[in-house]
Order: structure tokens, then C-alpha cells, then sequence
């Protein structure tokens, strides 16, 4: 009997393994010879590296990726990107329907728990919607992208390009193969104002990152709010505030500075919009980010941080976590007994987990970026930049990537783990996930604040 | 009838108002001609300042106070130090019990929110406690502090010295005279390696913000600490775990750092020690905090942010808010129902008002700190530090106070009067305080993180 049909082994343990067991065999594929370009063989560690940061849909990067794996190389970076943002088990499962198996509740159990569903019901027929959207999304990119790839780069490498960065950025994967126009790591800094590829990649991004629960709303009340879940509403509201906020201050204090000079009204406004979207655990970039002034890397690194949407492709600790605890604080204020919203209360339980999220991930975050800054010696800011982006699955970099000792890397190899499988998933998985039957202790009120 | 009487103003209200009114009338006194000693007066804002600064015992300055203060001047600092240390409303009630007044349950229920009791009973009784226990220890103090000054400074400016720095070091206050021996905001830097004035300090500092009702029950209790409250429990580990981790973090990593090669083995024990207790509300320094390296400065920001414990003389977010937020993610972790320790259950509504709390205090120092470093265009990082230590009332800057402008005084003067007042009294006195009833909305899971 395999491991995972073994009843004591929970949805989570399976999750967590499914991704381990992706990136092994992902590092086994990028250290042969001929998936670099250069003919050198990749060390373990960088193809590591890679592999993780790739079906962690992260895309930090040790190397360019157009300049130093070869076509193979890059094609498994995609695939690896493709399952990865799908998620492991749905991937599995769609494996299952495609070849006519049958799906046990057990399954569908494990599933529900990787989609971040509410409820069993109904998994199979989810899985089919999200693996066709998800491939229709991906597509309708590709073509967009392509019309303007295909003049610059020739047809069949425009399509090739069009295709990598469709997928790259509805998985909110932020790899890119712009290095083949010459400068390394340039991501989209060579289309800054350029409506096209900004508008597509930013569209792409923010439907990959909604979630696949939102997708399923929007099929089943189209337009009708009122009718979604509350999650949904949670995570477009949330969305949309983080995106308008982010853009509001690019444009009106970051890239008014004195080092922006260059940039046209236009290209201001496009520049905002992008990176007000990508820090949300894109991870492509239309400016040099290491022009950015303090208070501007500051508040990426807060965004990177609060990431995208549950049951989506992204990392960092998640847009319903942050609404969740900030409409109890509400709450609080308004001496209220609990959270609510659109005619919802929020359970209790909801907001316990919300907190040990949040505490879990600042606490990651901080110790990541303190021990990178004393092992390498670089500066705290940056160093942060980067724990951020791991855990946020983001991949967007001041630049130290690199430069950074094995220590470091290893350490940005397991935020960005940690950041796909997600905090709680993760700790269910080592505290074996039953819950402790519960001690009725009698209560005592502690003053806090 | 004067307004604190009329029923409909709150306790918070009349916390909030006595504050204000207290700042007020030190910014009068401060602006009096011979409150300088150069014989010019101080402009409003400066004033405001250090009215501000004393009253919500925080420390930092724009002059240094035994240079640009007159005597007089020093005396109105030392007052406002005790009362706003102490607590306005204990003060009053202080001066009820001592001119014979009767003290109305009215009053004692202002009390009991203004020294964070949990219950009206035995408030006089133990209002007399407190007074009782703060002059005997400050009192202790300035002997011992009498001890090392008198010789260095002579009788009389000896024991207005060891009873400045005593009252100071007890209310958490941080301000100190060392000026007077030549440099400028020097602190305690002179005293490095003396155990006499390190320990002495330290102990002040700890004993005044371990809080009131941690003395009370050591009184009742003593060494038997398995009778303490929950709330004096959590405030005792905390704040030895916090101490414990401070100083093995700046004994081992930071002080072992090239620029610190001057220091003794002796001298890096006592400076790991006093650094890791000061930046919990206390706000001296013994060793030139600009010399830290930027992991050493976020450790210290993390600390003031946290501050001391409710009901004492300290501002942040507290160590109980902190103490609750883990317990409860630790039972989130282990899938238990409800936060719980030492035989006892955690409220719910606890934990509610610990994470809007914690939010509420990250948002205020990240939005100050963004600010005043865009307004004064100083590095993020120096701006943060000096918010953090605002809003935790302590005093630390890595000197940049006297330089800046008056928007961004203006800030810390909102931060320090918030931090000193806390964030619940604060809100609580603006929404009026009474509780919204709830409505019974269905309740509906969300998944978060
Ligand atoms: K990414
Ligand atoms: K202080």
C-alpha cells in the first residue's frame, strides 16, 4: 500500500511531500549536463535553488534565466512553475480524471484541504473548472504577449516567450527570459510604459493570485456580489484596497522623487499600477528596484509580506488573514463582541489563526533577514527585501541574490517552502494535525495594551 | 458641577484629559524666562516637547537637559516625571486620600482603569500601597546612586543627582543630567562598566515597570508565585524571557563586533545587561547606540516596540498583549481550543483586543517612521527607531531628535502622548465607550494564510 492511502497520513503531511518530492526531482532534471547552456553542470545547490524557487513560484534567482539554462532547462523551469502554481494535488488529481480513475473521499479530503475549499462537495467537477480556466487564462496571455514578442524576437521565439511569461505570470511565478536581450536580470524593465505587456502581465497576475474559489464565485453569480461567498468578497475587497493603495502612494511620493526624473507622466502612472500589483507575489519588476527610495522598499516589503489570496498561487500570509484581523480590531474598537462584515460574523477560531499566522511569519521573516545580514554583511534593508520575497513567494530582489554564501541561500530555500505550503499546513503536518482535546481550565482576564 | 463628575464622561475620558491638561501646564512652567538657564526662553513647540516628553516619562529630548534647563526648569521635569509616571488619576486620588476626602465608587472605578485592576475592591488601600512602594524604593535608589555622585559631583549636587536619576530611572522617564559633565546626550555612557550605577539603575528601571499589581501581589504572596494572578505571571516570565534573550543576543552577536573592541569582558557583560532592560520603556544607554550595528538597532526597535507591562509606568504594546498573542498561536499550533497557561484559560476577547492592539501600534510606528524620514529625508531606519521609541515611551534615539523639523515633532509628540495614555484608553475615549450591542449576524468560515 503507497504512504499516502495509509489513513493516518493527513492531507497536509501529503501536501508538504508532494512539493519535496517536486522540487527533488526538478533539482535532479536541472543538474544534468545539457540543461545549462553554457555546458557546465549546475551545482546542487544552485539547481536547488532553482528548482525550489520555481515550483514555489517564487523566482528569486541564482543566475539569468535566458542566459544560463538551456532551452530544456528553461522548459523544466516552466513545468516545474506549472505544477507547482497549480498546486501539487490538483495536478495529482487531475492526472486521476484525466485518465478515468476513480476518486475517493479520502482524495477529494486531501484535495479540499490543498484548494483551501470550505467543503468537500463538488471537488471533482472544481478541479475540472480550475484546470480549464487556469489553461484558457494562460492562452488568451500567451497571445496577447506574443503580439508583441513575436515582432521583437522573431515568430517561433516570440511564441516561445509569450508562452513562458503567460504561465510565469499567472502562476505569480516572476521568472522571465529577458536576460537574452543582453542585460541579466533586467525582468520587464524594458517595458516600462508599454501598455500591452504591462496590462496583460498585471491582468494575469491579479487572476492568477484571486484564487480559485473567487474564480468559481464569479462562474456561479457572475457579476453578483451579493451572492459570493464571504471569502471571496474578503479577498476582492482586500485586493483591491492593497492595489489602489500601493499605486496611490508609487504615484504620488515614490516616483516623484528626484531619481524618477526620467520617467513621463505616462510611464509614471504605468510603473505605479505595475508595481503596486507585482510585490503581491509576482515578482516581475518594470523599474530598477534598487532606485527606490527607503520608505518606498519599505512598503513593498509590506506587501510582499501580506502577499495574495488563499487557494491561489500565492505566497505571504495572505489577503484574508490581514481583513480578518484588521475587522477585529474593529471590532474591538467599536467594543463590539466580534468581527463582522457584509452581514457575516467571523468565528473566533478564524481569528486565532489570523494572529499565530501573522506572529509566524514576522517572526520568519525577521530572523531570516537578521541572520542573511550578520552571515553576509549586507545591509539589514535588503536583507529583509529579500526574506520578504522568499516568503511572500514574490522574487522581486534589491540584487544580493547572487552574491549570497550557502547559509543563505539554504535559508531563503526554506522561507520559500515554508511560503508556498503555507504556515499552517506546514505546523498541522509536524504536530501530526489532530486536534488536542481541550482542557476546560477555568478563565482569567489578563490586561492587555 | 466640574466636568470629571458628570456621569457620561468615561474613565478614559478623564484618563486622557488629565494628560493633556498635565502636558499643558508643564509646557506653561517650561516656557517661564528662568526656566532656561541661557537666559532665553524655550519656543512653544520645545516646550511642548519636553512637556510632553516628561510627562509620558519617555526621554527623548531636543536639549540636553542639564545644559539647556535651569535648575528650575530640571524640577518642573522631575515633577512632571512623578506625576505622569505615576499616573495622573493615581495622583489625584493620592491627594484625595491625603487632605481626607471621601472617595466616591465613581472614582475608584476611574482608578481601577487607570492602574489596569481587575477589580474595583480595596482600590484606596491599595492606591496607598502603590505611593508607599514607589517613594521607598525611590528613595533606595538615590542613596545608592548618592553613593558613586557625591564624590564625583559634591553632597548637595550629588543627592539632587542620585534623586533626578533615581525618580527617572524608576518612572521609566530615561531623562538624565550626565550633560552637565561636558557632552551632550551622553546618558549614562560614562558609566559603561560601573556595576554600582549599572545595577542600580537597572534594577529601578525593572522594579517600576513590572507594574502595581505585580508588587501587590508580591506583597500578598512574596516568593509563593503559584498564587499570583495569571496577569503578574505573564508579566514576570515575559519580561525575564525577554531580558534573557536581549542580553544573550548582545552578549554574543553584537558586542563581539569589531566596532566594540574597546569594551572589557566585564564591561560587554554589564552593557549587554543594561542594553537589553533599557530599551523596555527605560530609555538610558550606557553605551553610544549609533555604533550598533542594524541588526543590534531592529533588536532594539523590536523591544521598544514591546515596552513593559500594564498598569506600571512604561508604554508599548505590552508584554502581557505579546504573552497572549503567542499562547494563543501556540494553541492554534497544537489545535487546541483556547490560548491557556499556568492551569488557566485565556478569554477570547483577550485575544481580540491583544491583535488589534498590536496592529494598531505596528501601523502608527511604520506610518511615523515613513513619514518623518520623507519629511526630513534621514535614513528609514534612524526614523523607526526614534517612532518605536516614541510610542514605547523609552527615550533611545540614535540622535536625530534635535534636528528635527516641527512636523515631525509634532509626530513624536502625538506617539509619545499615545504611547504613555495607551491605544485602547485612546480609542476608547473617542468612540465613547459604550459597548455596541451586537447583532447575531450567521456566522461563516473564511480560510486565512
Ligand atoms: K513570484
Ligand atoms: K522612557
Amino acid at each position: 500500500m503507497p504512504f499516502w492511502k495509509n489513513d493516518r497520513v493527513t492531507p497536509a503531511q501529503i501536501i508538504i511531500l508532494g512539493f519535496f518530492t517536486l522540487i527533488l526531482a526538478g533539482t535532479a532534471l536541472l543538474m544534468l549536463p545539457f540543461a545549462v547552456s553554457g555546458g557546465e553542470r549546475a551545482s546542487f545547490l544552485d539547481a536547488l535553488f532553482t528548482a525550489t524557487s520555481a515550483t514555489c513560484v517564487t523566482g528569486l534567482v541564482l543566475h539569468d534565466t535566458a542566459l544560463y539554462w538551456s532551452s530544456f532547462g528553461q522548459a523544466v523551469i516552466l513545468l516545474l512553475i506549472q505544477i507547482g502554481g497549480m498546486g501539487v494535488v490538483t495536478m495529482a488529481v487531475a492526472i486521476s480524471i484525466f485518465t478515468g480513475k476513480k476518486i475517493g473521499l479520502r482524495q477529494r479530503w486531501i484535495m479540499q484541504e490543498s484548494i483551501s475549499a470550505p467543503q468537500v462537495g463538488g471537488i471533482v467537477r472544481q478541479t475540472r473548472f480550475i484546470l480549464k480556466t487556469a489553461f484558457l487564462i494562460e492562452a488568451a496571455g500567451a497571445v496577447l504577449l506574443s503580439l508583441r514578442f513575436c515582432p521583437e524576437f522573431g515568430f517561433f521565439k516570440g511564441l516561445w516567450y509569450g508562452l513562458f511569461h503567460s504561465v510565469s505570470a499567472f502562476c505569480n511565478a516572476g521568472f522571465d527570459l529577458m536576460g537574452a536581450g543582453g542585460s541579466a536580470f533586467s525582468s520587464l524593465t524594458g517595458y516600462t510604459g508599454d501598455f500591452l505587456v504591462s496590462c496583460t502581465v498585471a491582468a494575469l497576475i491579479v487572476l492568477g493570485g484571486l484564487g480559485f474559489l473567487t474564480w468559481h464565485d464569479f462562474r456561479e453569480h457572475g457579476p453578483r456580489l451579493r451572492s459570493y461567498r464571504l471569502q471571496s468578497r474578503l479577498i476582492l475587497t482586500t485586493t483591491f484596497a492593497l492595489i489602489t493603495g500601493g499605486f496611490l502612494y508609487l504615484f504620488l511620493f515614490e516616483f516623484r522623487q528626484p531619481q524618477w526624473q526620467d520617467l513621463s507622466l505616462g510611464q509614471r502612472a504605468a510603473a505605479s499600477l505595475f508595481q503596486s500589483v507585482t510585490p503581491r507575489t509576482a515578482g516581475f519588476n518594470t523599474v530598477d528596484l534598487g532606485r527606490l527610495s527607503q520608505p518606498g522598499q519599505l512598503m513593498m516589503i509590506l506587501l510582499m509580506l501580506i502577499g495574495g489570496s488563499p487557494g491561489s498561487t500565492a505566497g505571504g500570509f495572505k489577503t484574508t488573514t490581514l481583513a480578518v484581523l484588521l475587522l477585529s480590531s474593529y471590532a474591538v474598537f467599536r467594543r463590539r463582541g466580534s468581527a463582522q462584515c457584509f452581514g457575516r460574523r467571523i468565528p473566533d477560531e478564524t481569528l486565532r489563526s489570523a494572529a499565530a499566522i501573522l506572529l509566524l511569519y514576522l517572526l520568519l521573516f525577521l530572523t531570516g533577514g537578521v541572520l542573511i545580514s550578520i552571515i553576509d554583511g549586507v545591509p539589514l534593508m535588503a536583507a529583509l527585501f529579500e526574506t520578504a520575497s522568499a516568503i511572500g513567494t514574490v522574487g522581486l530582489s534589491l540584487g544580493i541574490t547572487p552574491g549570497l554564501s550557502s547559509p543563505s541561500r539554504l535559508i531563503l530555500i526554506i522561507l520559500m517552502y515554508f511560503g508556498r505550503v503555507g504556515g499552517l499546513t506546514m505546523i498541522y503536518a509536524v504536530t501530526s494535525g489532530t486536534p488536542v482535546p481541550m482542557t476546560q481550565f477555568p478563565q482569567e482576564r489578563v490586561t492587555v495594551g
